[in-house]
């Protein structure tokens, strides 16, 4: 896993991929759950939006602490992916339990996911729209990438239990003429 | 092309396809954009989000009309989407230019675009972060799905010219205890 530039992170995020938000509470206790709706708001700086709500169990140390790491599983983990959305850190150790490896983040205080592919390092930009609609707006302000490993398919989840992975892609960079400057390699 | 309930709108864009953005100005002059920055935001009533600002000669639509028609194209139409996301409404009539096939909505005043295998009508939600970040929050009030099409595979950005198109599927809808309740047939 290693360091590159935040503004990269649209590259890994705009396709669409189930990410998982891991947490730290102010007792210093981690938690991880699956998100499905995000996106991105800005390609440089680095900004996403995710929906986390009350009915969450770490919404309540987002709100505490203004942090989390959004990891990038791939298929190799799928399993794992859906089972953490089907239990509860209110209950469950969710990191023992899925014995998810971990490392230190090197701004935020929740942990990296060493068994992803991406590690976002996000802090709160905007808490406008939580009340009304649990969307919250973050900066990425740091993106660890694991350029050695072999799987690096992602996981589109379909919101019914299936989960696309992309097999075939479609190559149009000489066609996309006014957004030269963001193709850039991962 | 046929209504399904509105909230069935995660099924469709959960996954992160790229769609197009149709407006209709003051004047009566339809527009269409690409965008690749969206997310759901809420299951029922169905809500979704999405990045649309100044440099977008759609901002202006719908600044004016608060409407919109979210379409989801699939892979036989990727050169048109991405060559309307590489000129702007402002120099070219974009729905002439691409030869798009339109139909009227129920609701809303921009068209429906019939090359795509989804149509959702949108009304704006919450404008409280188009000022800071272009986010823009929509209700979805109607929902069109071309059920008898051959061709429904949808493109997935990659940020950069590229664009995957799902081949296998992983399901796991078994695990999926929590959330039996999203798992409905489109």
């Amino acid at each position: 896993m290693e360091q590159i530039p935040p503004e990269k992170t649209y590259r890994l995020l705009e396709s669409g991929p189930v990410v998982l938000v891991v947490t730290r509470d102010h007792r210093g206790r981690a938690n991880v759950m699956t998100m499905g709706f995000h996106m991105v708001v800005h390609h440089a700086p680095a900004r996403i939006a995710g929906i986390i709500g009350p009915w969450d169990a770490s919404y309540q140390a987002l709100e505490e602490t203004e942090q989390c790491v959004v990891a990038v599983p791939t298929i190799d983990i799928a399993e794992v992916v859906v089972d953490i959305g089907n239990c509860s850190g209110d209950t469950v150790d969710k990191l023992e339990r899925f014995g998810l490896a971990t490392a230190s983040a090197s701004v935020v205080k929740p942990p990296l996911l060493l068994d992803c592919v991406a590690n976002l390092e996000c802090r709160v930009a905007d808490r406008s729209l939580v009340a009304s609609h649990s969307l919250w707006v973050f900066d990425v302000i740091a993106l660890w990438y694991d350029r050695g490993r072999e799987e690096k398919r992602t996981l589109h989840h379909r919101g019914d239990g299936t989960f696309g992975v992309f097999g075939e892609t479609i190559d149009l960079k000489d066609r996309m003429v006014l957004w030269k400057s963001f193709q850039v390699d991962l």
